[in-house]
């Protein structure tokens, strides 16, 4: 984060991440949660405080059972910083600005014409201007940017080595970003970003373990155990699109057969959906309106993409038994014929108690967004 | 373990896990993988020593790229304790007596008549006798014993909260044991205790994460991410058994539809071959030997089988990405009829680099009952 020769640099990140996450949090307190003494965290706080990340709160802001004490509660200050974060889809670029406790406070799209990297590298650098220099000087406290992308991510050289919906190959984004913006970039996969802010800021706080699901194009998962993201001994994880829960069912694109995604993505909708019909040309709006003008053939299709959803969730939460599941994404603009359908696949499959409790709810793209800059916040804390 | 004022516990465990699992290892080596300085190494290892549990490799012990440097590498002392492992099944107590370093001395079985909690307690306490002395005077040096149970255990307390094999309800296994034998007692479900000693001195040492999947009777799974066996926050977790594969499969007793083992297990196995053959008297072994003189309507019995477990292996794979993946169990005692088609169906359904490589062997009961002795080996080290 930087130098500070009289601390050490690991104590500095747990307290400021400590505070982040879960304060405002007195002394005591996180000498308990952290497992340090007194003083450590008093010499880890000291320069986090002298550099304006961290405040002690005055008595009058107190309140709840800490109130009073002479435990000084330790706080963030939001506006010390801000981060930007921008979610690269194959049609618009979706940014936000940050504060430090990952509230948005600026937010922008650019339409995209093409998915070419110099056109998106453009967009991508007038969105960041758009942002900064709008009301309240946001860019004279903005260094860092979170990019997120769906595909494969390499986080710790910024290179997305393969990003299907872009049809990019080994694209040295960060590299690019960062001469562009002149701000310190870090990328990561779109849904790696969305599960840390859940993680850090949403419902996942707190949570040892939990995941978080996307449906839409893709069908995609982020899995926390013991606090830590899961990213697989052989760099793959989470992959619930393409776990088999039809053994006579479609084809899928990954040469697997019955594949949650090919019966619940949005191209399977989609195909499922004119095949039933008889019409070639329906679109995915077309059969979200025929679903809800009561066509049977068509509610079918959601029925059981929905059900095969439930299956994968049950999946997760039979093997790795997550505190929570939050299903989320763009293919959720289709909610309510999903819902009860997820619901009732999850029920029947889930084993006993590990039918843990479901969130079923759409995220907005700008909530992709604030993952990806809620993963600049992560490197900020962390580095 | 034992109080040693001058040293700390924590450092104490690590260092003797550390030998057991993976030394012989240096000072030098220990303090780098374990983050501590080499005077406390040293501070750990001395009561170690002088109790019997760790000793110095002498120079001419020693070979390999460290032979005849300073650092004195530290090896266990196999003999110094023993400890008795026993899994009970429906028909039978399997038991043996293993050293510090999980090698089996001695093993004996016997048979049961019944699942009543009194009948197995008296053959248990029959079959330790008998274990600890035969010949060579374990009993001198034995203090602990693992017991194995199929089922739900909740080990710190070693209740068996159910075990629908031996139709126990909130049996008190550990208490009831320990008044029985006079020996510290520790209950752990089966699959987990295997899934441990596979961790700590078997195929999945060293690995960070690793899956060990059995197939019998019940089809069962222990997950270890990121060094820690998964428990799930709901006390569930590993449930391939109960993964859906077949959206349109057989119902399960479960209340799920196309479960693993619905259509892997034993039972489901036999009451297929059943069907097909049109001959309801049918075993499992008779199943077996008309696969086996190419009978092809039991044949395809096994291959779906032996495809939904390799789907099942595929999820866990796709979900949390595993170094590798061990396969095991008594029903693999027709691994021949099996083998190829969870490989076919493993191969169809992981994703990409998450085809982690996969080891499919039989394991005989007896390596069960080490897994319950090194659990004890396991509370022996870590208490
Ligand atoms: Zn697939
Ligand atoms: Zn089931």
């Amino acid at each position: 984060m930087f130098a500070e020769p009289e601390t050490t640099a690991p104590a500095m990140t747990a307290v400021l991440a400590a505070v982040l996450t879960g304060g405002p949090l007195s002394r005591v307190a996180l000498a308990r949660r952290l497992g340090l003494s007194q003083a450590a965290i008093t010499r880890a706080a000291q320069p986090l405080i002298k550099r304006g990340y961290l405040r002690e709160l005055a008595a009058t802001e107190r309140s709840g059972p800490g109130a009073g004490r002479p435990a000084s509660p330790l706080a963030i200050r939001p506006d010390r910083e801000f981060f930007l974060g921008v979610k690269i889809t194959a049609d618009e670029l979706i940014g936000v600005v940050c504060d430090l406790g990952a509230r948005v406070r600026a937010a922008a799209r650019r339409p995209l014409t093409g998915t070419d990297v110099e056109h998106v590298l453009t967009e991508l650098g007038a969105l960041v201007d758009e942002l900064l220099d709008g009301p309240g000087n946001l860019r004279a406290r903005t260094r860092r940017l979170g990019l997120a992308v769906s595909g494969d991510v390499h986080r710790p050289t910024g290179l997305v080595r393969y990003s299907p919906f872009l049809r990019w190959h080994d694209v040295a984004l960060q590299h690019r970003a960062e001469q562009l913006t002149g701000l310190a970039v870090t990328v990561e996969n779109d849904v790696k970003a969305l599960t840390i802010a859940e993680h850090w800021f949403g419902d996942g706080a707190g949570a040892e373990s939990f995941a978080l699901v996307t449906v839409g194009t893709g069908i995609g998962c982020g899995l926390v155990v013991d606090g830590k993201l899961v990213s697989g001994a052989h760099g793959v994880a989470g992959e619930i699109g393409h776990l088999g829960v039809d053994v006579n069912g479609p084809p899928c694109h990954c040469g697997g057969r019955g594949c949650v995604e090919a019966i619940a993505g949005t191209d399977a909708i989609v195909g499922r959906a004119r095949e039933r019909s008889g019409r070639p040309d329906l679109t995915f709006d077309d059969a979200v309106a025929l679903a809800r003008s009561g066509n049977v053939r068509i509610n079918a299709v959601f029925a059981e993409a929905g059900l095969a959803i439930g299956c994968g969730l049950a999946a997760v939460a039979n093997l790795v038994g997550p505190a929570r599941i939050v299903v989320s994404g763009e293919g959720l603009a289709a909610y309510d014929l999903f819902d009860e359908h997820i619901r009732t696949g999850f029920e029947r499959q889930a084993f006993g108690a590990a039918a843990c409790p479901l969130t079923i709810r759409p995220l907005p793209f700008e909530q992709w967004a604030r993952g990806a800059a809620t993963v600049s916040i992560q490197t900020f804390v962390t580095s």
